[in-house]
């Protein structure tokens, strides 16, 4: 209708996890409370620091923002403050960056988080999925999730710097999206910025605060501050800020969550094998498998008001979140071998 | 460098107030701690209700932020929940706004808040600064600021209205700031919606709490459904979700603080007056003046520990935020006394 606009509204079919009113909907006869898995957050939470007052009513202030960023550049290993963005969460980096990049073409290593794909094209740009590093062609951008969800499937080290300096050969960008890399032995690359790579990583997954809001790009100190300048000043909340960097601070909790949840994640495995499961992959956050009735299983744990991720195009996969707590756990158990 | 990129980053040369570091640097010796009246923040903020801690640990919920947009509506006059769409911040709006227009014409009404000319100049739009809402011509977009900052000058509704229609007759827009009204007597252009009209309304300032991050764009229901396509899902953090449902819907405090801030705005006018001031205008939440020796005024304050905004442009212009307490009151009465 308008041309004033840069381009048409377009419908969003997708499913996202962490939707319980849309399970609540399918399943009304479900017992309460719903015991929610259709997420890769991490269910065990930082423990919320005390936030002062004025985090709350003052703007958020550089000296919170330069504090936030140092301690992003020591958590993921990059080479300092400069080469980070904090942004209210990864997603709104995720819609931001397809609009400062002039229409291109552009490769999607998937299946993967489809907002990636619908976020380019959004922005005007000519999208392909590929199945593989290997076959992302002459695309100017390139977007790898790695590990990868819903199938945890990674790359080593060596090929994901040889795609970003391929990226960075031909004047294109590869999007690296780390979002689940934290509580993984994944070597991230973050230690590895040049002018061909932005890489995402996220703050709410980890550190189970996603109401939060807080996820950061990494990339080279000209990149990074055109992204900066696309969010503007304050897109972070002073909570956010306060939060964000004394967890980044606390290895030694990111050590145990990582211990911990890998624990639970091989028991959900093990869990999902008994139920005739074939795991397909995951990370310590989330596991997925494929089962002989994918559809039918789904919806035995809706019946139960149990939320697990399905894939409209692998109708016999699912995804499942790490329960919380004994109780969520013997819940789980109880539906799995009833199947 | 990069072809890739759409646009060359700018610095920013844009002052903010709240930058308190930057007033530390000027006035080393000043004493601790400032006393901030370089913003229009409310300096009696909205008593913070009891946070869930789902809010911050699970991804902000489409009930919640249903809900949210409901006493947004509710709130601004608008129609229903589809005219709103709720952001982490009203910045974000302004920088997001002119990349999902074609590049054209722009006529921001000034002088203004700065972000507004600087981000369409980002995206590559052509910006003029007029002094005149009947200077507009034919801009395809025009920005206006109402009640002004800095100065608080407005426009009768029916003007407001006629210059919408006419953008709308044009196939333009009119993004319509509307900040500082909630505390004022002005009518909103919310209960105006239409497809050439964008207005942006500010949580944090009224409610004083900025560090929340919080604003909203209120339009038609297609154009609300475009800017918050381009924001994605859990833009906004889930206590402000919380927080913000809770002081929308409560009127009372509203009335409470329109009145109560509105008699310090004035007592501020007096004592601005008796330092030798011509008060300009403004807000409840700020007060503009001009000054025989404005600079000489900054410093003097500076030097007590003072911060308030000052005007590269106009050297005898000062605006000071609303003081917090009666020790804040006295403070700055000295200052002014002794000058």
């Amino acid at each position: 209708m308008h041309s004033l606009w840069n381009s048409a509204v377009r419908p969003d079919d997708i499913v996202h996890g962490g939707d319980l009113g849309a399970f609540r909907r399918t399943f009304p006869a479900a017992p309460e409370p719903w015991l929610d898995l259709s997420t890769g957050i991490n269910p065990v939470p930082y423990p919320l620091p005390a936030i002062e007052t004025r985090a709350w009513t003052r703007l958020p202030s550089a000296e919170g923002d330069a504090a936030l960023r140092a301690a992003a550049a020591r958590a993921y290993g990059a080479p300092d403050a400069a080469h980070v963005v904090p942004a209210p969460g990864t997603q709104i980096l995720i819609e931001t960056l397809p609009r400062l990049v002039a229409r291109t073409r552009v490769a999607v290593v998937g299946p993967t988080y489809a907002e990636h794909a619908a976020a380019w094209r959004r922005a005007g740009h000519a999208v392909e999925t590929v199945t593989d590093i290997a076959a992302v062609g002459d695309a100017a951008v390139v977007v790898l999730v790695d590990p990868n969800n819903p199938d945890g499937r990674t790359h080593a080290l060596r090929d994901r710097l040889a795609l970003a300096g391929a990226m960075e050969g031909r004047g294109g960008l590869l999007v690296a999206d780390e979002a689940f890399c934290d509580l993984e032995p994944a070597e991230s690359l973050c230690a590895h910025p040049g002018p061909g790579l932005v890489v995402l990583r996220s703050f709410g997954k980890t550190y189970g605060l996603a109401g939060l809001r807080l996820g950061f790009a990494v990339a080279e100190p000209g990149v990074a501050a055109r992204i900066a300048e696309a969010l503007g000043p304050w897109s972070v909340s002073g909570p956010a800020q306060a939060v964000g960097a004394a967890a980044l601070d606390d290895a030694a909790w990111r050590e145990a969550a990582a211990r911990e949840r890998g624990a639970e994640a091989a028991r959900l495995d093990r869990m999902m094998i008994r139920a005739g499961g074939r795991v397909v992959g995951g990370t310590v956050l989330f596991r997925t498998a494929d089962f002989p009735d994918g559809p039918g299983l789904w919806r035995r744990l809706g019946e139960a008001g149990i939320a697990v991720r399905r894939f409209a195009e692998r109708p016999e996969r699912l995804r499942f979140g790490l329960p919380p707590d004994k109780e969520a756990w013997c819940r789980l158990s109880r539906v799995l071998k009833g199947g």
